[in-house]
């Protein structure tokens, strides 16, 4: 079984509604609650290799989907440029505060215009 | 047939690895080329009816996966929120000139701040 990690989390988050409603309760269990798989098992009255088969093939599918559909990239790339849009607007409001250089303030801001360009392309 | 729109091509975009390449084909030179049903035909060495079952079937699949998945709504949110930003970061730009009404400048760019948050809660 995959390493009990975010990514599959997020993965189970894009793309839980193409996986059977076993696999997603069985794989939400495991990866979001941290059951273990007997616990899941008395859960959903399934047998532990049961509840295993259920994760694994869940866990292949929406690893192959992704592949396919590179959703958790374009999301990633999107995540990391508001990171840099709110750092950018935070350094604005530190340099107004400081009540100085105007030319930088103006181009902080045609910085964060760019970038909210490239996340609509995205 | 649906109608020629935007929106298919959209999802075509997005999903378009998730059908066969002659649903993909026919459906990228219907949509994206605008050519006729007889000029893709003749394209792809398939009869007319054929490029029409591969594009019908192609579209229902992808408004399948589109209801299931999502993905257009969320990343036309993504994109009205970049739009914002932008005309946040104009009104920071045009403020700045006019070099006045510092705490104004101050709000707009908390609002910058807000608001790609929100974005990376997408």
């Amino acid at each position: 079984m995959h390493e009990k990690n975010l990514n599959i989390s997020t993965l189970l988050d894009y793309y839980g509604n193409m996986i059977t409603d076993k696999q997603r309760e069985a794989m939400e269990y495991y990866y979001n609650e941290d059951y273990s798989l007997s616990e899941i098992s008395e859960h959903l009255g399934i047998t532990r290799q049961g509840v295993r088969d259920n994760i694994k093939r869940g866990e292949v599918y929406l690893l192959e989907l992704d592949e396919k559909l590179k959703f958790s990239e374009k999301f990633q790339k999107v995540s990391n440029l508001a990171e840099e849009i709110s750092s950018l607007s935070d350094n604005i409001r530190r340099v107004n505060l400081e009540n100085s250089a105007i030319t930088q303030i103006d181009k902080l801001a045609k910085k964060i215009s760019e970038m909210s360009e490239t996340i609509s392309k995205t």
